[in-house]
């Protein structure tokens, strides 16, 4: 385990993570990862922060809501494309994604929440800010492409609290 | 003028952005700079984008309130410390920053709104999502920290239109 500065690798990571990454909770003793292709890195509030997007409708979104951290772990050389894709399209209420997938969680280094042990980098993340997202400013498409339905991303800035390569 | 990709340089971006860098807005014939330190560069709503934090007391908030556009201009290489600690704590209302700083402002390549000529690397962002801060669910320490009198910020979520190195 190598620890990094959390923005030692920004670009590689927003570029992986646009393909596909694993957003991982834990509440209880109930966990779940999912797929995400959207997230942002930045600085505010004078910490380094992570942003996720989670719909209402999610498993993930229950787990999140309670446990108040998350981790993201991203592929960076391992392909891991088929697991990204079953985890992004079935719901952890009807399978075990990690017995499905092979996938093993592996202990947080700085939280309760585990990270995916086959992706080689990782951000462990606690939720110092989250806002549903405001229906009434979202830009026209956007609304049309992606909430029909108003089932709308509620948005977690996680302070990151490790960031690390697993080898 | 070189186009790059919107990430290519993140990592370097976010680490000047903590340090400091202009965001230029325009409003009709009204332009403004002001110092941001915070910022975010991602991925979200299937596009590239820049989020700023604008509080309500300032002058910057009733232009890009109005814009729905703004730029980011980040130093590489040159020094602009005096220059970004005189827009950081002077108010557009009161002085011309541009005259007292001996900033040039060049026409952005996509957007109306300005860039700062002395800085290396640019953003151009169109606004695609805003959202007040809710206070409910700010982070006791990040509430006493930078919100004490509920001036709270507005985020803005710019669509990155356009990325280049002006050398």
């Amino acid at each position: 385990m190598e620890r990094v500065d959390f923005n030692q690798y920004s670009s590689e990571a927003l570029e992986q993570l646009r393909r596909g990454a694993f957003l991982t909770v834990k509440a209880g003793d109930k966990v779940n990862t999912m797929t995400i292709g959207w997230g942002s890195i930045g600085f505010i509030w004078g910490k380094p922060i992570f942003m996720v997007a989670v719909r209402y409708s999610r498993y993930t979104y229950e787990l999140i809501d309670k446990a108040k951290e998350f981790t993201v772990s991203i592929p960076l050389k391992k392909d891991l494309k088929k697991e990204l894709a079953y985890c992004g399209t079935k719901s952890g209420r009807d399978v075990n994604k990690f017995e499905e997938c092979n996938l093993s969680l592996v202990d947080g280094q700085k939280l309760s929440t585990p990270i995916i042990g086959e992706c080689e980098f990782h951000y462990e993340c606690k939720v110092v800010y989250q806002q549903a997202m405001e229906p009434a400013t979202v830009d026209e498409g956007i609304k049309d492409g992606y909430y029909p339905n108003n089932n709308y991303h509620v948005l977690y800035f996680g302070e990151i609290v490790d960031t690390y390569i697993w080898d």
